[in-house]
């Protein structure tokens, strides 16, 4: 960590400051062709609340999403805010520069709203590793996966044409099985009967609740920032909204269903609650009727809570450790919600996509996904990256200079040698 | 709450999916009578900020405000966010069929404001009972109170056609009024003296303070949101501001004149400071003056801070239990609000409504509210909805598997054995 | 405490009731000169979402950044609520007096951003004395401050017609002088080697981080609220959201550079990744090119660390005790702002300002917060506003009723003698 960490960090920024210099320049004023009276930047102000919708839900959402482990709360928001400050600066170059074909490109809302979706796909990897990977390793595997991530989201929305709006197939299932397959190969059999760091608080798993709340609250605007304006945009919100709300529901229900006392477990609301935005997202925007995407949403917070109690434990000793069940939230759902468009335009003719096409993109996400996180794994794998051994797992005080106290284990007031010196007021 | 809540959780959806099958649609895109050149999705996106200050209101603003109790932080933000999930799935049906006669309605965003703010009863009215009831009954009154909240509000609007643009009357007396019915029928004598859970912790005042603020900066969307465009919309934006910044200053003072060392009490400040946007609510949109908006904050903050120190205690004797006080800040500023706009009204002929219409909606609020809320509580003192003994209120560990430990209780490092087998780094 | 501050409180809400009633006013529908089918409030909707954005940053924002300290946190929170709920009020009135050459004025969306922008200054010069002051003082100060930076403002922007679209030198800088000049004057000797309270435990840094991560998020939106619509505003945007993007990478490089395990350290990851935001300010309209806004934000990290590691223990030895640090989040990174739009005016032509007169409004922004401050100081040093003695410092238990437990020192469940009594469930 003492100097390999800042010189990478430095490092980076330094070529982001070149490659922005090189191809990134603003956009104009200048007319639309076809529009009249609208110029270019005309339409960056009404969808600008939508990108500050979604880039809460990147900062404040999943960055407290990830504090709810006991010892893990500097990093799990710390290093969120770090990894999607990089990321959002090299997805924008990584997509932009696809997009124009190395030609350069000016940044509209677009591309605002498309980088820092393309920091999500990273975060939620980040989840899957949470706690047993270092500041340096994240750092590569950011660069590394928005990389692939693009390549995928070109080859999905350019060559297949296929359509994934709220992006399940192309961020949520991409970025949970780009994850899990970093965290096989990062396997840590010493982990393997857990470790005593790895647990919540009371306080800490409120932290989460803060990151839960947030993602829901603004998911809506997550699956239809990019959608066409009118209709289909509105539809988006409107699915989006409602398969939440119903996927909150069938999430608790599942919650206490399989506790042997009927309890609900805080990790199952902090997490299969939010399943119903990523299962509606890929025909979030389709004419599927309202009814439709509450039965999408249902029926993901119901696979999404039985995940986290059957699957995650056997992913674990299959040697795949998914620290925040990202499976779970993003990779099963985000499987779900390309089903889910499959099985609609198998059903309705109103998406410019076809099945086959859909097909192609889930299939390409997963394989994708998986192909890069292994190589990336390979390349995390290399002991110069000062990953933490075993007993340090979960624990800021490795990376954060942490207080000496952690709460004040007294009554309110200080000590009582302090007090005596006190005057009465 | 082994088998009952799970399942009659999921029977509710079920049945919400059947009800949005049979009568819920897309809006579409068609033009708007009388608009040229606007459809009615385009009226979609301009209000959706709006919405989204409202819907953050709503689950992180209500459910941390809620979180203020030390054992009661999950059960105060989790339940918040199970109720609302289904109160704005039952409260566009409800709303929507009332509005239009049983035929089906399309989903606007007026529909999503609605759904949401008709949730806003059920949580205020949940923070009257706030740890003492179980979650089985929360589900029941969530769907009985959204009943007869709507048939209230469609007399209000519809049959008196009074102005209640910020809902003083129809969500805040109303949620306030029926929150205590159902407190006062389910009273326990056993609470008479406190209990020992119903107290807070220094950080669980600081959670509590994150709803406070959010609700805080966001009232004037919950004012103005419904509002007519333009000017009544302004107008309705600028009140809540003023009167909001007014109610701030004079809960400080009297927090503070009432404590006789003169020392602030959080729960003055967790709730008494947004009273102001409450008691603004029914005039909001009237041309009633900046400074007068002021007014009417500043005597909100007052009589609020007031009512938490003298009535709750008092209403405590008479059998009514009102653990969040909602009394003070939804239910004294609400009638003060309505009072508010007859006066306004009765000096000013500016609004379409006149002094006899609002008094009656101020009466069919409260007296809709107190009937319902009596009924709704005798429904739910039969003894099979589980709800907890006394000993276990304002308790999370009876419906949520909660951590061992509360807080690490040492310092911040693990315990000395695993600090032991650490090698140096 | 007793009577002096509620009294004092109130008899502010009074005074700025009273100048409500004869100077402000509402803005009507009628026609905007030069545009054609536009009113006045037509214009206040679609800037609505940048000024709640600008809300959140001031109440949620400042407020949670200041709950760092272990026992400090109601007051953070607390305090910066009522202050800037006074300074909002007060703001508003200042500024459109002066703007009206006191005429009285109408209210419209600027007006509302320029209040809370104006109440920035304030909370930026509570963060320098925070801990040391009390309630009464900050009042004062409150009043005090804003009616220099408004007459600041006004020579600024109508006098020199400098360009500060993102207010580097009008808030940022101006507020952080203003503050250190008041903590001078207020020195405590008593303070010089610390304070047992001075410090923050591991939630509490948690705390802080809500407030960081919504001012970061929302950064652009104060940047370019104010701006000219269309290109102009745009740009604020872009530049604001890379320059704060760069910025948190060097922020975190630097943060471990300068600790001499490689460690991070949450005073920096709570500030510093924020100074990008400051430093762009002032040119952040201007046609500099997204790359050199990223040049600016990492310049502004790098400067923002080294300030906190060197030059806040420097200047507490000249007795000057800077509580947050405000020297290097607001101060310095406010004085690169306005030299870095010196050098972008010298270099290129586009802006209507000049390098004098950007020289001119930088010596003056911080020339009158010196004497302002220094003045407010002397006022706020006579021994009538109840300051604490230093063994009270950074302590909520002198103004606040404070919970007897902080945290609940044991397992999650009530002690033994309560769980006796407890029947099976």
């Amino acid at each position: 960590m003492r100097y390999k960490f800042p010189l990478l960090a430095i490092g980076l920024e330094v070529a982001m400051i070149i490659l922005f210099a090189k191809f990134v320049r603003y956009e104009t004023g200048s007319p639309v062709p076809q529009q009249q009276n609208a110029t270019k930047t005309d339409r960056f102000l009404p969808l600008y609340p939508l990108f500050q919708d979604v880039h809460v839900m990147i900062f404040a959402g999943f960055g407290f999403l990830m504090t709810f482990l006991k010892r893990y709360g500097f990093s799990g928001v710390g290093f969120n805010l770090l990894l999607a400050a990089l990321g959002l600066q090299w997805g924008s170059v990584v997509q932009g520069l696809l997009h124009s074909r190395g030609q350069g490109f000016a940044i509209g809302i677009h591309n605002m709203i498309n980088a820092d979706f393309s920091t999500a796909t990273v975060l939620i990897s980040f989840g899957a590793v949470l706690g047993k990977t270092s500041p340096i390793q994240m750092l590569i595997m950011t660069i590394l996966e928005i990389a692939v991530f693009a390549g995928n989201e070109y080859l999905v929305g350019e060559i297949f044409k296929a359509s994934d709006i709220g992006a399940s197939m192309t961020i949520h299932a991409f970025g949970a099985y780009f994850g899990l397959a970093v965290a096989g190969i990062l396997y840590r059999p010493g982990l393997k009967k857990g470790h005593w760091n790895e647990e919540s608080v009371y306080h800490s798993d409120l932290f989460a609740m803060i990151g839960t709340v947030f993602l829901w609250v603004f998911w809506p605007s997550f699956n239809s920032a990019i959608a066409e304006p009118g209709e289909a945009q509105y539809r988006a919100i409107v699915n989006s909204y409602f398969s939440l709300a119903a996927c909150v529901i069938t999430a608790y229900a599942l919650s206490s269903l399989v506790q042997h006392q009927g309890k609900l477990d805080m990790v199952h609301i902090q997490n299969a609650t939010l399943a119903g935005g990523v299962a509606v997202g890929t025909c979030a925007d389709m004419d599927i009727q309202p009814y439709v995407s509450m039965i999408i949403g249902s029926t993901a917070g119901i696979v999404s809570v039985l995940g986290y109690k059957f699957l995650t434990p056997l992913l674990a000793k299959l040697m795949i450790q998914d620290t925040c069940g990202v499976h779970n939230l993003h990779g099963l759902p985000g499987v779900m919600g390309g089903l889910a468009s499959i099985v609609a335009i198998a059903m309705n003719m109103s998406s410019k996509s076809t099945v086959a096409m859909q097909a192609a993109a889930l299939g390409s996400s997963i394989g994708t996904a998986v192909v890069g996180g292994l190589m990336t794994g390979l390349i995390l794998r290399i002991p110069i990256w000062d990953q933490a051994p075993d007993q340090y797992c979960y624990d800021d005080s490795v990376y954060w200079e942490v207080p000496e106290h952690r709460e004040l284990d007294d009554r309110f007031p200080e000590p009582e040698d302090h007090r005596q010196q006190k005057p009465e007021v």
